[in-house]
């Protein structure tokens, strides 16, 4: 079996206990969901159906694509129902003869209206749309990532740890000056080992903009890597999956106020990076890390960290919110990312990716400070 | 008064028509919306609030850019509201003073399962969560473009066919054989001209590519221009602003069968251009290019244009579908990018953006069929 059908094979039990006839998975413009790619290898554009008959159709705007790429039982070009979703969940049933009355999930990102359009235009089924559904499930288990991820996971990060290297000699040498050529670099390295491109817009902040958390625009023609803090973060993406890693730069003297950023933020790295452990709460983790930066009259904008896969943000978060449940589990790989940014003095943050192993806390990629 | 003061001023009257009270703008990632950006100059990230007494307060995430960017009233930062949505709508209802029971709108992409969460937690309200409401009245605005629009628009055109002519030289000359070579261009060549990038993320997929109408990955170490019909699909970014052409290249000689798709292709956008007008229906010029390949047994598998500006893709939608009622208007900015694909062709498409003034459609853009 495949692994694509080893993963829909796992949603199909789902559906079965909680009586679910048919299913369907969204990724458009607006709304994407990597979960379709993850259970059929088709990258996107497209609705899928799952049947409680665990049988599967994609419904691809791009029929040529789907026939190089996809995985799925069954495909229908989008086109032949007029690119209309009510249609294709209305044709998927008569396909699949889905009992009359049977529930139907649809994503929980569904806009209210749309639902509302849902419930009229497919009146002979239960429409269901909720945050505790099939979604979820498919993106709880995407969380904890199976062998097939983990091998390409590993070729990411060493792809990513290449281009590290490669980043520090080329900046140390001079010949990396500004944003741009910051960017583009890892524009073109990781393509030309395979990879499928950045996971996110690269940001590229030299000292006058590394204050922000994700410096706007995120890469101009602007120095990089000049006298004073910059930041440099980025994902590199292979075969789906995306890494995602901070680097910042450090040249010249700096003042005692920047120096204490910095060695409060690789402190708050070390202690995010003691605590993880099976079992451990997320939340927790993050809540001891604002602490920590807390007794220095300091304080983190943003997130400690959060889960990558196939998002460059998805399940677990690690953030201090009293609705976050997440527990580290084996298989999880996530960022950690303290950093501390001020508009007089720059910004720093060191980010690197982590998988939870049996034996603890494995880090993936090697992104650090350096000191030009 | 200022460009965002007098664009929020509109909104202000629609929502004194329509009783709404109080309004919640929202962009963040999963669910992008520029007209906050059109409202304040923030460039997202961001919750936006406008008050039926004609203020409006930004809820940042990032509150050091607010202040580099952002024409508000006020502006609180979101990790004072926890970073919940709702909170921040009671707090921007104590604020605004706003009377309890009056109708507070929410954007009409809130998830159902997040509706039900406002409708319990924000009580004291009446939630509106509509498609034809104040966002849609934004979006139509945005539709037909102002002044400063209109200049910020001429300027980004001239950046891209800057780019365009610098392609088609160093296409010619040899300097750019993979598609690598040919995004990592206009990505460094955009942004040394001031833009903010690009608008999406660059297709250039060579002759074994262009089948796929978005090439994945979108681009490659693989060759481009090389023999057969490569495509060549971007958009520069400035000020916000982003184009969005495609250019074919053309290498060697063609089997019939290609030329006749190009040659197709041609005359199906001369075709669209010359029904350009005020008054027009999109849908119908969709229609009749549909018709025009039709006749030669061809199909064009996705829509015929979109408006740009903010966003990619935004109203007007020139496709054929039943549902599209969209008129061409002055002011409006689209594209029309007729295109022919087939796996074992290859494809080709022409792609350019459009200004319908009061004297008619003025072509902004000068992307074209290249032969080498």
């Amino acid at each position: 079996m495949g692994v694509y059908d080893e993963r829909r094979q796992g949603l199909y039990d789902w559906m079965e206990q909680e009586a679910v006839a048919l299913a369907m998975f969204e990724d458009f413009e607006g709304r994407r969901d990597p979960s379709l790619r993850w259970l059929t290898g088709h990258p996107g554009d497209a609705l899928l159906f799952l049947s409680q008959d665990r049988q599967s159709l994609l419904v691809p705007w791009d029929i040529n694509m789907a026939r190089c790429y996809a995985h799925a039982d069954m495909a229908i070009p989008y086109g032949e129902m007029d690119r209309q979703p009510d249609r294709a969940i209305r044709q998927a049933a008569d396909l699949f003869k889905t009992p009359l009355g049977s529930r139907v999930e649809i994503p929980p990102v569904t806009p209210y209206p749309v639902f509302l359009r849902y419930v009229e235009s497919v009146n002979s089924f239960d429409i269901l749309c909720r945050s505790n559904g099939l979604h979820e499930a498919a993106q709880e288990r995407r969380a904890i990532k199976d062998g097939e991820e983990l091998r390409i996971y590993r070729k990411a990060a060493e792809i990513t740890n290449e281009v590290i290297d490669l980043l520090e000699q080329n900046v140390t040498a001079g010949k990396l000056r500004t944003e741009i050529d910051a960017a583009l670099f890892i524009e073109a390295e990781g393509r030309k080992r395979g990879g499928e491109g950045t996971g996110f817009e690269t940001l590229a902040a030299g000292p006058g903009r590394s204050f922000g958390i994700h410096a706007f625009p995120p890469y101009t023609a602007g120095p990089f890597a000049s006298e004073g803090m910059s930041i440099l973060d980025f994902g590199l993406k292979y075969e789906g999956y995306t890494t995602d890693v901070t680097l910042t730069f450090v040249r010249g003297t700096l003042s005692g106020r920047q120096e204490k950023m910095l060695s409060l933020t690789e402190k708050a790295y070390a202690l995010a990076l003691s605590m993880v452990k099976e079992g451990v709460s997320a939340r927790g983790m993050a809540a001891s890390v604002d602490a920590f930066f807390g007794k220095s009259k300091k304080a983190m904008p943003h997130a400690l960290g959060h889960g990558i896969g196939m998002e460059a943000h998805e399940a677990p978060f690690l953030r201090n919110r009293a609705d976050n449940t997440w527990q580290l589990k084996p298989g999880m790989i996530f960022t950690l990312e303290p950093g501390l940014y001020d508009p007089a003095c720059g910004g720093c943050r060191l980010e690197n990716d982590i998988l939870l192993t049996g034996e603890g806390a494995e880090v993936l990629t090697r992104a650090r400070i350096i000191r030009l």
